[in-house]
């Protein structure tokens, strides 16, 4: 079967509405069929495209982040820590935490939208950390047997849960690039 | 009016119906028609006793934590910090890592229930958290301007979401005393 190409801008527009979507009535309540009728698109196009209601979250949320992190190369690693941060502006960062809050709970009862992030978004980012860290060790900034290595996504994921549940603050750069600067950077020795 | 007392045993009994309650049907199913049926008591005393429905599940997720961070003492931080992990046996910390999921959306929707959690769980143990670390201090282990310091329960948190998230294992005692030594201590220059 032939399978009709959506335009990159169409693309964005599914994606943009999927996400808005998704911060109004959170992920169990979105639907497929809510996605069409907003889109107005078919669902058969959808499923076509997609294959299933977690892939079609997950390409919504990397949508957003077109930049891979192995592509920032400043020459340090605080610089490259700090240049991923300035990416993303404080009003973006709140909006992707409020997704984040509507998704916590999701995962835990949807194996499949976990093992679409865990795919889709998380190995990703992780395949470009790699690569940024690399980089790091080649420069001599950094040891490649350092133990905080293997932790740095959870040095991360504790940055971002702890902010709002402990902290009771919205997350933004300047806390981001602090908690970099005390925690992350003197963990890999550097 | 003259309020009943109950003993130390059936309020223990009382907290263990409520922490089975909320593994079986999670918190928003959780109600006090539900634990008053289960432990074959009246509302009334559970209302006159705990006040609301937050209260009484922060309390009874309290109950099993009895000895805080500040009565340990081994002379050294990664001593206390290990001293303070050992006592949570790998089973408790898969039953405490599942309720914490269970509580995790909840708190997003109930306000009234973070403001429980942060009042009776998190700020008593901060303060047990802080006293543990005022010792290392005065041991001259720790350098009180550390930047790390105000960052202790998000490296925390961190560990116990991105374990689960990214890493899809469970809890146990080896990973968490693996991060202290890789994560935490480094962090705070010890």
């Amino acid at each position: 079967m032939a399978r009709t190409r959506l335009t990159p801008e169409r693309e964005g527009e599914l994606y943009e509405a999927v996400l808005d979507l998704l911060r109004e009535v959170g992920y169990d309540a979105l639907t497929m069929d809510a996605v069409a009728s907003r889109t107005r698109s078919s669902k058969a196009t959808l499923y076509r495209q997609w294959g299933s209601k977690p892939e079609l979250v997950v390409k919504a949320l990397r949508h957003g982040k077109p930049v891979s992190l192995s592509d920032i190369d400043t020459g340090s690693l605080r610089g490259d820590f700090h240049a991923a941060l300035s990416r993303t502006d404080d009003c973006q960062m709140e909006k992707d935490a409020a997704l984040m809050r509507g998704l916590s709970h999701a995962v835990h009862e949807n194996p499949e939208l976990l093992q679409a992030l865990r795919e889709l978004l998380i190995e990703p980012e992780m395949t470009g950390l790699d690569q940024l860290l690399q980089r790091a060790v080649d420069r001599g900034e950094l040891r490649p047997d350092n133990p905080a290595l293997k932790y740095i996504p959870h040095m991360l994921v504790g940055a971002l849960a702890a902010r709002q549940l402990i902290e009771d603050r919205p997350l933004d750069q300047a806390f981001l690039m602090d908690y970099v600067d005390a925690v992350i950077l003197p963990a890999l020795g550097v």
